[in-house]
């Protein structure tokens, strides 16, 4: 590491919140001393609380996730969040809404916000959410809120990271059936129906308690469905009870050492995978691809069997170098 | 190739259904013939129109693309339709309503539907669906419609790999800022507001308009944007006409070419990618990952640094296996 690395870790070890930004930004940016920067502070995770937040676009995640935040507070907790946001192409950036909503809670010094961009960034969103994670829990963050935007894979990814998923439907008509669609019912801990004042809130909530049934879960916790409105604040106190319950279940039993081995496992796997493509492209191959590319089109040869050729070529580069 | 498989392909040429049926299977499933079958009748692809259509759950994707298909088969084009289908974990398959819902074109001859399942196939789903195309595309179908049922980045990856991109939404309040957030308005060549019979179209099809001006799109071709109401068949002549026009935009200019390589480009880089990475976890490696998470868990070592190790080890490996 060289000295400004150094330098950095120990401002962000002395809690200095300019530190942890800078280091944040360089993980997004996938920037060369991110890695190392990275290995140098993974002793300290493993301890925050991991909440992840998901459900379709429009549940009022965001508004969610604020109170959940504030609640902490109320106890003492300090709270890193990590909006898994879009960015506009228009903007550049998260969209100005998001970052406006946050700002009773960004002034508070025990809370870190952090949005993070989704498009442009296929594949790694989930391992880049988690080293932010990583960075906020060893920066002692007692809690991280994951909040995502949509229910697309990337997005599921991301929430079955955490300790905790929290999956935030509303009193729509169909809402559950998207849900059961995009395979929601499958990964919640907990279920919120929020804005539970409209119309069709008792049926959602039946609806998805009903769904639950169903699955004839043989675990031992059975995910409570809570409903709550979250832009009145009405609600919260049974969510942060509920998250607490299931903490204390994954605590008693080995389902949340069970979790962070899946969580590592997973991690190291997408690490090596990143690793080996990386350096497979590193060779020449990478200027050889339109050549290829051209070989398909005109059908000279087909994709799979021009692919072992390829490899097989890799492989024999690999061990010439030696 | 074994002769079954031989035999196959063969019925494949003919145009025996159940032959394309199976060889989708074999491709679903992973199996162990499913390159070489897919080489085999690579030669045979590139000439079908492909559509892809993607919105927000609940926008009418499912009636609008069996509208598409109906107005196609007016036209004399035989239709293939892959439809990105979440499966259900009650069920074990497809939701039933979507099975059923294509039954009246099912019975057509010139139409092929096949539902792929998302959940399970994290990673791989672009590449399969594409198969499917592919092998449509070979089989003689005219046109291949994708349609997916979220928004995520799989189901982006999916649709981009058409020809034609069609991002469909609906007239209620913050929908299109919703698909902004998606990332959707980027991707997009046709715009359908469905539902357009509801309240607020007009706001929408306002809005949607404005958004795409300030795009400043520099492309020669302007998205436009189209008002439908699928369930009753209204605005899909207009809807095909905007699509034969933009497939004729690419014929003139080089697009259709340059999208068709992009589209290679990224289907032989993944296939290479996930060989590799396959041929890396076949060695001793994965037995080792378990003790790879201990050594991590027990922050013996740090995931970046071990895996950099278990890399250099891998190549050690194959150059003494030389």
């Amino acid at each position: 590491m060289n000295e400004d690395g150094d330098f950095l870790i120990k401002r962000f070890f002395s809690g200095d919140r300019r530190a942890i930004a800078r280091l944040i930004t360089l993980v997004e940016n996938e920037d060369a001393n991110a890695e190392r920067l990275l290995d140098s502070v993974f002793h300290r995770t493993g301890i925050a609380y991991r909440i992840g937040v998901t459900g379709p676009p429009g549940a009022g995640k965001s508004t969610l996730v604020d109170q959940m935040a504030k609640q902490f507070r109320k106890s003492g907790k300090t709270v890193g969040i990590v909006a898994v946001d879009p960015s506009s192409p228009f903007t550049g950036g998260a969209l100005l809404g998001d970052r406006v909503r946050m700002s009773d809670l960004s002034i508070d010094p025990g809370v870190f916000i952090r949005s993070m961009a989704t498009r442009g960034s296929r594949g790694g969103l989930a391992r880049r959410t988690q080293e932010v994670a990583d960075l906020l829990d060893a920066f002692g963050m007692d809690v991280v809120i994951f909040e995502t935007v949509g229910v697309g894979q990337s997005e599921l990814d991301v929430v079955e990271a955490a300790d905790t998923t929290v999956v935030v439907l509303v009193p729509e008509s169909g809402d559950s059936i998207q849900a059961m669609k995009a395979g929601l019912m499958e990964i919640g801990d907990v279920f919120v129906i929020n804005k539970s004042d409209r119309e069709g809130a008792e049926r959602t909530f039946t609806e998805v308690g009903y769904v639950l049934e169903l699955k004839n879960n043989r675990e031992a916790w059975t995910p409570p469905v809570l409903q709550t409105v979250a832009s009145l604040g009405q609600g919260i106190d049974e969510l942060i009870d509920s998250l607490n319950q299931h903490r204390e279940y994954q605590k008693q039993t080995d389902q949340r050492q069970r979790k962070q081995k899946q969580r590592i496992e997973k991690y190291v796997r997408q690490i090596i995978q990143e690793k080996l493509v990386a350096k497979f492209w590193q060779s020449t191959q990478e200027q050889k691809l339109s050549t290829l590319v051209e070989q398909i089109l005109t059908k000279m040869d087909s994709p799979y069997r021009l692919s072992e050729k390829v490899i097989l070529e890799f492989c024999e580069n690999m061990n010439n170098a030696d």
